[in-house]
């Protein structure tokens, strides 16, 4: 049996010109591919390469399926969008390992970086995360909304800049406005936050505003939202955070 | 006059497989390229192309020579080692641009993202930043220090796994020592840290403590530093925080 492998890729936010020579050349040596179906769908179809689909919210399920493949022998490579390191597949891959056999711990497992939506979307914006940041997922699927609130406080009070993944959704359609609500007084309301939607693809639509005139209907799910600090200002078409503080 | 441009382009932590392809194209039009010696030195020399080495803590110069060769029609790429617009060149071109003349305003200008030293380490070590997670630059260069303490008791009390850039340089040998006290602190001694240096290059090495374990001298201007929370643990040979949080 050959050895097989899993390595867990990023495939940057959506213009192949941004996935690394790295990630391109293990995709041409897997036997499988794995993950959420718009990411799977972003890989070409070719003999002996068998594409795995999966719907959202089944992370740990398919990581198991990535690690029982690789110990069977298969080189599985369990695709991202931006990087597997952040708020992607990765530690659900570890996850899974953790809670499965122990034999799964010999296995040859490797993560390989990709360009994440926040910077990204930095880069078209100008500079908004020049200084210290935090990044933070939105979501309350895995973390109870109190630790949120918790966290923009902490944030915004000390002064970061912040990107937001998975700002919002259909499910939890008041949280983002109570989010910004936090932030115009942690921050004050003219710091400015922007919009950065389907960075890098033909949809890319960016926006830049103040949190005064911000309006959780801004940004959807495939959003990521980037609050300077109180220095961060306009310079041109650009928004750019300056690199001191007082 | 031929058109030119300027486009900050990040070249990730040191491997050419982790340059993006959007970057290679950038290298092979330019007719300049400017940045920090070490970075500069990764550019093959070829006919047509200019290397303007310079120091570090230049940047500012530096930014306005690229845009003022740039304003003169020579298409100039300003290279960073990861990702600009991460405590790299980014900031201090747009800074520059604002300190400038007004026609600058008009020139092309674009920041094209790189792989950053963090998510290049965090990948070799696991998934550590995979909740979470906020970037401080340790340097009080451009901050009083004061700022940094309060940024970490802040990260660190919220429960936000970290990533330091610059954490030591000789030129202050006390501060990474106080900022160890502050985390044992706020996130308490048995939470990871991991010392990533020169990721992704012949001289890489990574080693991963308790806070209790961690001396100052596990790191210099070359380790990005990668502070857990409380969830972070070891499975195999990995280091990786859980995506859910209570």
């Amino acid at each position: 049996m050959s050895k097989g492998w899993v390595k867990i890729v990023g495939l940057g936010p959506g213009d192949q010109a941004l996935v690394t020579a790295q990630v391109q050349d293990v995709l041409v040596e897997a036997t499988d591919i794995v993950g959420y179906i718009p990411y799977v769908r972003r890989i070409a179809p070719r003999d002996g390469l068998t594409l795995h689909e999966s719907d959202n919210r089944v992370e740990l399920d398919r990581a198991a399926h990535a690690l029982q493949m690789a110990a069977a022998g298969q080189r599985v490579v369990v695709v991202s969008s931006g990087d597997p390191g952040v708020f992607a597949m990765a530690s659900a891959l570890f996850e899974a390992l953790e809670a499965g056999p122990a034999d799964w711990l010999a296995l040859d497992i490797q993560v390989l970086p990709g360009i994440t939506a926040m910077l990204a979307a930095a880069a078209r914006i100008g500079a908004p995360l020049g200084h210290d940041f935090c990044a933070i997922n939105l979501s309350d699927n895995l973390k109870p909304w109190q630790l949120i609130e918790t966290r923009l406080r902490a944030a915004g009070g000390a002064g970061f800049a912040m990107a937001f993944y998975n700002p919002r959704s259909k499910s939890r359609p008041h949280q983002f406005g109570r989010a910004l609500e936090i932030l115009r007084e942690e921050c004050g309301g003219q710091t400015l936050i922007s919009f950065a939607r389907a960075v890098s693809t033909d949809e890319e639509r960016i926006v830049t505003v103040s949190l005064d005139e911000a309006t959780p209907e801004m940004a959807d799910m495939r959003t990521v939202v980037i609050v300077g600090n109180r220095d961060t200002r306009r310079v041109g078409g650009f928004v750019y955070t300056p690199r001191s503080a007082e």
